[in-house]
């Protein structure tokens, strides 16, 4: 093999000192970030451009990730920044970093992680995702809030308001859905939610409402996407005779079941697991899905590209 | 959220749209590398640094992987560069590089995927992992050639040879196995093999051979390490009644399967399965897990830190 | 092949019939059942033995588990009996069974899933695992109920209390914690518990309450054990470089994390994660195996046989 | 909780003695058993009538299992008897045990594992899962022959003749593929086929065939199905942007990759990940989920029910 080799001590005996600059975070404690998730046609020297604008302000940068879609020639990147190293305030960043998006054609968002993202949360009667999400809420490492639940039925709101947030029950009137929606939609924007997780919620939301709030909207349907659209996946998967069943974390479109996926996973099961086992089994998998799902959103760790997403984990 | 936005469209509105300086593969097709690894102690400005001087030469990045230890302060990168578009060649890329590395203190090696890394395996009597190597071998994205393979059984000698690879017999007399290994040590270097790989080699590496070729040996230990190190792992693990087994693809030190671990994975068992039938499913286990740390390590993705590994995957 | 077939239509012809006696349950509903576990000297003739008592007295059988241990010449069995079907009461199952068990040297016992099984929890400062058993408790499928709720801390009170469950708080005092360990006893017979889970519980249990309650306490540990057994498996994995972590949860002897394992998983991790990224992500591991052992254990599907057990699932 | 309890020692207080009619196997020997599997309409009584038969002729049961389709009403056992202890020859079982199996209405067959199932194998170009079947079947636990191999391509004949076993080419022609598939038919009846296994042939097979050797075909299929049925799946899973890809071993029907589906697995991918790339990553999976279903099969773990399998693992 062909290698030049840069200097004669190599990687395995390097010494494990602690350089001076650097910056150690203690144990448990989460320090604020800033995260600047971009994309943008893939050229020559977007990286270079990017990072030198960041050192310029002194940005430390704990994480980053790249991805270029080598098929449509689209560049996406996810850079965190320690806070408190970045000379830029959050509104002055914009004004300074335009000359470098307009000079790339870069699209670009820049999140603190002091500010938690306003989830409202939509649920039915089940409560498996909601009690999760209230659970990990509650840790230290969540980024969101849950600020409001609204739900097409009362049962789950002596739980949510134990934990001291609005329920808001909003029935929908079968064969005339849309009032229950324009309800919805305004008690969203009330709360000022910045986004909308359906945790078991079993409704379909009409195309007018996926598309107002497009991007903001995470669903967790019960089947490994794309098998098993629609109603009753779990019979759906007893009926097949598959020997894995699983859980998909999505956005929310116009068609069923059909938007960017974020996240999956699977458990196994057998010919002696009828669709109610089935169904008990898929729960635990739906709450850890649902769960990932959220957390790389409200981390800003999902971009959507087309039908499909990138997801910095 | 406090959010800046740079532009009024956002990700989900992006054009597909194809840059017209794009780099769109043909399918099947792969495109040669110039792989860039290195790291130094952190600090602002290294990507900046880095990327920069690669984007001055034309270096057009088609993966980026970063990663910072924020406990030892240390800074790790991978960089892969489309060779065609880069105007450094590789003997030209030192000299021109050497002020960056001397500013960041940069440890640095650069590889060229043309050029396939030369592998010498060791095995015994078990052809499992020997058998998946040579397949995968012949396969377009391997980045390996097997050179020779050595054993210290005669049993494996006509597979081998059939695929017209060296097979060199050395036996390890017990109690005096030094000469064996300064035989192997000689025909490693005569064959110019770049890396060893124990494909289930069923004997004890001296010291003195394993700091020799430190970083250089790679293993297949048929258990989940740090657990049931040594001899008969599935046995100890049927005696412990664990309900998973697994395998460990490590590098290979003077403490006996105690080096930096590259991959690991496991599969389930239960009470039924004797030691046997644990030795039959952990064979599919240590196949893929010895190969994908083949791969992993052949394609520069493994660094070595400490007792650690960074794995670019 | 030689294949003797009883009959000309084969298995992939067979008519779809439902049979005359089939016993067909509604979709959500659980049947009782009554639960035979039992394990002998493995002998020819037990199966046939057994069965035609249950036949004789019209047991419907719904699903039966074998396992015979050819190492140390032990059979187990389970068998769940629809108890509509069985004309005996369980009183009168003792002395109409004791011929058989004699004949064959069986030790068994019968449940009765009409009763379910009365668990005390134990837990210290974190609630993952706590909430998670509250969630299913409240499922249909529970086959136990939380009777009381013992913490060194007070600090689940309200959490516990507001799911109105018994909340006791018993400190245990650095160097002399043999008081605290009689009261918990104490209480624990006074609850009428009939299995302890130690819900992420901090404390090591001293010899003499492992060995009263033996086969009584469930216990999860957070690593895949072996493995890192003791305190701060997530700092001792991070430090060992593993690539997968996982928990374990099992019987609690006197050995300190070695007692008879009931389940496990493990989930991936890589470089990029810290101790406590590793600790989050561990969580979802130990709700789910610790809720598995649980769940296996309260539905009598577990045996311990010496140090290891039969998990009939 | 009422139970009743036999005698006074519980499971975890009984003696590891191994009892004198106990039949410890050497370690590594594979004992001859004789293998019954069988189906009928379920009721109570089956198992105590057919394991009394058993133990009447000497039968050692060494492996058992169950399922009863409660939806259907109808019962499904294997049992795997210690072929020395066993009275009756193969011939004779059926005359001996017609009684009962009249009685019960019951399908069944017997199989004796000192007699290899007859595998054929057809590939086309792509040969992962051909070697893999070849090194498995040179391990001491195959339960199979490979007797042949048919191939619309000549690329792998080398490989196969290498390893004595027969090739025969049947180029299929474009537009009339019959006269192709009646060659097929007449060398495996020739060969004496009892299997046929679909190694990546890249053909469909025309209904009459699946319908003359229904039960006997078992396919690879790359995809988790039912998602992404027909050609190039591993691009249909990229444009859908899934999170996981799998593969299905399933027996072939009439119905394009809708047949009784016998294993299933995944591995998981990512937005970076070309359909190349998952391609090469689920060869891996393809291999393994194959061998696992040809595995169940030849050891008649597998009963087709309907459009459905129970495998008794």
């Amino acid at each position: 093999m062909h290698v030049a080799k840069g200097v004669t001590r190599v990687f395995r005996e390097m010494p494990r000192l602690v350089a001076v600059e650097s910056c150690v975070f203690g144990e448990g404690t989460l320090p604020r970030l800033l995260v600047l998730t971009m994309s943008c046609p893939d050229r020559i020297g977007i990286v270079a451009g990017v990072t030198r604008f960041l050192a310029e302000h002194g940005g430390w940068i704990v994480e980053a990730n790249y991805h270029a879609d080598q098929k449509d020639g689209w560049f996406f990147m996810r850079q965190a920044i320690l806070a408190d190293s970045f000379r830029l305030s959050v509104p002055d960043f914009g004004s300074r970093f335009s000359s470098i998006a307009e000079q790339f054609g870069i699209f670009w968002k820049l999140s603190d992680t002091q500010y938690k993202k306003r989830l409202v949360l939509c649920v039915s009667r089940q409560d498996h995702c909601l009690s999760d999400l209230f659970h990990r809420w509650k840790t230290p490492e969540a980024g969101f809030d849950i600020v409001a639940v609204f739900s097409n039925h009362e049962d789950l709101r002596p739980f949510v308001e134990w934990h001291e947030v609005p329920f808001r029950h909003v029935p929908v009137a079968p064969g005339n859905d849309d009032p229950a929606f324009e309800e919805m939609a305004r008690l969203y924007e009330c709360y000022r939610g910045e986004s909308m997780v359906l945790a078991r919620y079993m409704r379909i939301l009409p195309p007018w409402f996926c598309q107002r709030f497009e991007g903001q909207i995470l669903n967790i349907h019960h089947s490994f996407l794309p098998s098993f659209v629609g109603a009753r996946p779990y019979h759906q998967a007893y009926e097949r005779g598959v020997k894995l069943i699983g859980a998909t974390c999505h956005y929310v479109t116009g068609d069923l079941d059909a938007g960017p996926i974020i996240e999956q996973d699977v458990i196994r099961v057998d010919h002696g697991d009828s669709p109610e086992e089935m169904a008990r089994l898929g729960r635990d998998i739906e709450r850890i899905v649902l769960a990932r799902g959220v957390q790389y959103h409200v981390e800003d760790r999902v971009l959507i590209h087309g039908s499909k997403t990138i997801v910095f984990r």
